[in-house]
């Protein structure tokens, strides 16, 4: 058994659990090596007390399981079946307390799991399985980075094709293109090509607008790699954006650097959102900074911490989360400055590597 | 109002609700005309007995929820405030019964409603919003056709490409590319190409196998185009193949057919699975069809009904379903064919127009 598993074992005894149920996907990754996508299909990884750890998949998922998982153990159930009664006939019944990931466990299932279990009890792991996880290993570290390296390749070979009359859509269409032909697994959440006024929209969706002299472009992309995240905005001219676009730019540059500046282990999440938003504040845009500063990432796109003003869990060593400030101005467009910061010993190494300053392109 | 928000508020009425909670995305745009992906932020619509209807949205949302909801009444949280509490301001406390998506909302959130609102008793809704979609307007099946189109496009330009060294995840990279540059939201899942034995494997993972002359070649893949979704599969062989799989093609080929001509209004949703089972098993290859049948696809990927042998629910005039019966061999490859159907007064439409008979590409 590995030493993650391990850990799952010790929370066990610890909560005083009869079993440990865990059903994220990336998680299941995480401890078994085992990644699938079971769509509406019921997945878990389970630790029983005093048993040994089992896989328990839909059938169309056992082969994959057989070949990837290093926990051996591997049951599985089919489409005609009642996931809950087969899991019951190798888990038991007449237990006590389980624990489960309240944040990724439905209420459906939750209901079919204490009646399968007997359970009286839930408890919410999740933020005691997030710590478990927040702090990478040099190897995750490693895995981040090619992540990292192929959406930077990406950027770089895309604003090459900028040029005014090209649309958001085929911008997204070109990234994504390079993102596999690169070797990402997937785009790690929908690839963000906001041009004009709509890069004032922090959620903004990418459409048929073409770009235009004078516009803010924001690129908001990241991919999987060996199911790990990367995630990086940056803000580019296309031409002359003007006095006012050029005074936000430099606010949000400001905060960026202000925030990573103030990482180091210890000091609380919050903080780091105020470095940012005093920055931002202080240069008259204060109402405009909508988003909170961050948020962690690794097997997810968003995990813990998330880092808002009233975030008052302390910096860790190891963890790796993004810094973002940005500015939303709807009727004139906005500007976000996205980079992945992993904390060190005594501050912060941005791993992010693409060029902050404000590049003019496309014409 | 609209009639869709109408049958809610009946829905309310008939289980003596005092609120209805709407948490999934896909559902809150069927409702309200108001689409995003809220991560992992709450998102709900909200029904309150005797009052207005209102969207609940994160703040960097509220914007693009102003400019495309139906539903003018808008509140929004920011990630330094608890949701919940916020929530509690507009909604009120002191319910008594709520009703939500059980099969949606997750542990926690339920947990926090429960409180927020006071509720003692929480319904899951599912089985009855599902069937409020179940059946598709005109304008829905104009809008699948379109997504089906789409995949169907990207198919025929993608197998021009095939030839014996390019991998499995070039050639996800090329349809991708195709699909966003036809005007595609995204793919509705992850788009799968596997060859030689990997097609095998129902939910295999494209990678950097080369294809080989005498290879299965299996695509499955769909498109979101206006929040709706198509699934395409065929399976192609690469050269000759051999008379063992085109055994195994042909098979699939009649399982397929059968099934089509099984559907028509009233018949249980299992028959359907049945009707394919029976010829996969009359060819010795019953142990080999691992998977259902087929699956309803419409704003989700996966939707209401899931087609296996045990459900006993009856087909439905305006269903949209797929079609898909499959062998896997883990020794020798996979073959899968899948349609996408809509049942009409007296049986199936095959709104998937790809040809089905074995195709022979890439030599």
């Amino acid at each position: 058994m590995n030493a993650r598993i391990d850990n799952l074992y010790s929370l066990l005894e610890q909560e005083a659990l009869d079993a440990i149920v865990i059903t994220l996907p990336k998680l299941i990754y995480y401890f078994t090596g085992f990644m699938t996508d079971p769509h509406e299909r019921f997945l878990a990884f389970v630790c029983p007390k005093g048993g040994e750890p089992f896989l328990f998949v839909p059938a169309l998922d056992r082969e994959k399981a057989v070949q990837t998982s290093s926990v051996k153990a591997i049951y599985a159930h089919d489409d005609a079946q009642n996931a809950y009664e087969v899991l019951q006939r190798h888990l038991g019944s007449g237990m006590s307390r389980i624990g489960l990931q309240e944040e990724h466990l439905n209420v459906k299932r939750y209901r079919a799991l204490l009646e399968a279990t007997g359970a009286k009890q839930a408890i919410g792991l999740d933020g005691k399985l997030a710590l478990m996880r927040v702090v990478k290993s040099d190897g995750e570290v490693a895995v981040i980075r090619r992540a990292i390296r192929c959406i930077e390749d990406v950027f770089r070979d895309t604003i090459a094709l900028v040029k005014p009359g090209v649309t958001e859509l085929e911008l997204v269409a070109e990234m994504e293109y390079r993102m596999k032909r690169l070797g990402a697994d997937s785009p790690s959440f929908e690839t963000m090509v906001l041009t004009g006024r709509k890069s004032g929209l922090p959620h903004g969706v990418p459409g048929v607008e073409p770009i235009r002299e004078g516009d803010l472009l924001l690129f908001d992309a990241g991919v999987f790699i060996d199911g790990y995240a990367s995630d990086l905005t940056r803000t580019f001219a296309v031409g002359d954006i003007g006095d006012k676009c050029r005074d936000i730019y430099d606010a949000v540059l400001q905060a960026n650097l202000a925030m990573i500046a103030a990482v180091r282990p210890g000091v609380p999440l919050g903080s780091l959102d105020l470095a940012a938003r005093g920055v931002i504040e202080q240069r008259g845009y204060g109402p405009h900074f909508i988003t909170r500063a961050g948020h962690g990432f690794g097997l997810e796109i968003h995990e813990y911490p998330s880092i808002h003003a009233n975030n008052a869990d302390p910096v860790r060593e190891g963890m790796t989360f993004t810094a973002e400030p940005g500015i939303y101005m709807p009727e004139i467009g906005g500007v976000r400055i996205e980079d992945n910061v992993f904390v060190t010993r005594n501050g912060a190494e941005v791993l992010t590597t693409f060029p902050k300053e404000l590049m003019v392109i496309g014409v």
